[in-house]
């Protein structure tokens, strides 16, 4: 497998990029699923927020390519947090659905080695297809990952311009010749080149990019022609559809060149309708979605 | 509780500010321990990590202040790794072992809160004294661990200069008017004096400087005098004791400043000594690092 051949491949057969966030916000799960106090760490809590997501999952086959688990939502949980994702990952797998690991990870030496074991190896526990990871730490602290982009045909969305208000603090910092995200953007170029798959020729190295940063976006695809962008902030956090897909161009299935996700836009419409029938108020949400961004 | 305070008080106490680094590679496990094929999602394999850190926890007790594990380590583990974990974490408080866990985090907005509640809230399932965050975000990013700062008396430590040789990708990039790496530090200059305990003077708003730079630990200690320093890079990655020590200043206790970390130059001993006697390789190395530091 190459992981976006295989992305992209399937968003041309559904028509259009939408991939929806499982960030199960403990105050949002529906109440035919809540038992006892619904604190973090109570197993019964997990087991509301692994039932709740089972039922998203099933509703999301052949309507969506792709899933994109908050690791931190499932960490608050506890330990039962993680089992409860390796069984919700299994039922994506089980369902067709391709899962990237929002994680944001980053470390260094044998320590991202630890991570990219955990989150991309063929045996591990909670394997996926696609993990998010944070470059403040440099390309080296990236390699682990990179590495498993070629050998095991996994995918790599790096943290260029994020999506919340204070991602300028950082980010849009001026170099010597550039802004720190375009440098981020400069440091992938090599290995996004390299990562490009045969059938569709996008990258299985992509980029993360806000998408309520119009500009910006323009000048990470100026670096990164063949980056999947993986765009965060559309629906709920304000940016429109035409600026979601800004950095997509036309490919042979219509403009294409990332995923735009969607998590409270979907899920919370589902939550607050679900006992009178939360399948109508998914779907609804989708069609409306993707075809805002198809 | 105050972090900072708490911190200090027992390296004062103890004469030194070394840190122990619990890094399970799997590799290393001493053959006492071993089961079964060792692979990481095997639950002998999480079994063996757990029988061997426990007894090396036990013999840190008074001899170090504080424990550093490295959270990817048992994340490799699946969700057993967690478990494993949460089990040395309680531990480590039954035996007076302050815990700074190095997770690296770093997300937004809802995100931020659910990582600040998995790891600093009072009723969390793996709650610890400080966590290692990354500051590619933002400062909105870290509010909320900042609050558990304030709320909790929890401990914050930001990535600023990492050990790694890829740390100059990005953070000795030139800014305008200073580096990557400094604006870092200037963005948390505030928050660092807000958070200044009232016995010793030192802030629970820490940050990662590697030993290995010394000219730049010295531009982050300008930016921010009363920052504890967690420093990583001592012995197996080559920095001497002097460069580890740099940014620490005169106090009450001798020089102090922060926390100097050891993993492999501490474990790695122990483990190859297992069967002859790891207690006396552990003391010794503790003794040596400990002394040099001091």
């Amino acid at each position: 497998m190459h992981f976006a051949d295989e992305l992209i491949g399937r968003v041309r057969e559904l028509g259009h990029p939408l991939c929806v966030g499982l960030d199960p916000h403990l105050d949002r799960i529906p109440s035919a699923f809540r038992k006892g106090s619904m604190r973090p760490v109570d197993p019964a809590t997990s087991e509301a927020v692994q039932a709740f997501c089972a039922e998203v999952i099933d509703r999301l086959e052949k309507r969506v390519a792709v899933v994109k688990p908050q690791i931190a939502l499932f960490e608050q949980l506890g330990w039962r947090g993680l089992q409860v994702l390796e069984v919700l990952v299994d039922r994506c797998r089980a369902r067709n659905l391709l899962v990237v690991l929002d994680a944001k990870r980053g470390d260094i030496g044998s320590t991202a080695e630890g991570y990219a074991r955990a989150y991309l190896d063929p045996d591990a526990g909670l394997g996926v297809d696609a993990i998010t990871v944070n470059p403040y730490l440099g390309r080296d602290a990236l390699t682990p990952f990179i590495e498993r982009c070629s050998s095991h045909g996994r995918g790599l969305f790096v943290l260029v311009k994020t999506s919340n208000p204070g991602s300028g603090d950082l980010q849009d910092r001026s170099l010597e010749t550039a802004t720190v995200f375009e440098a981020v953007a400069e440091m992938l170029a090599d290995d996004c080149r390299r990562l490009v798959g045969p059938n569709t020729g996008w990258s299985s190295l992509g980029v993360v990019v806000g998408a309520n940063y119009a500009e910006q976006a323009d000048r990470v695809r100026q670096r990164l022609p063949e980056a999947l962008f993986l765009v965060p902030g559309f629906g709920a956090q304000g940016a429109g559809a035409e600026q979601a897909v800004r950095a997509f161009r036309a490919g042979s299935g219509g403009r294409e060149g990332g995923i735009v996700n969607s998590s409270r836009a979907i899920l919370y419409p589902a939550c607050e309708s679900w006992e009178t029938g939360f399948e109508a108020a998914l779907d609804q949400a989708i069609d409306r979605l993707g075809e805002a961004v198809r």
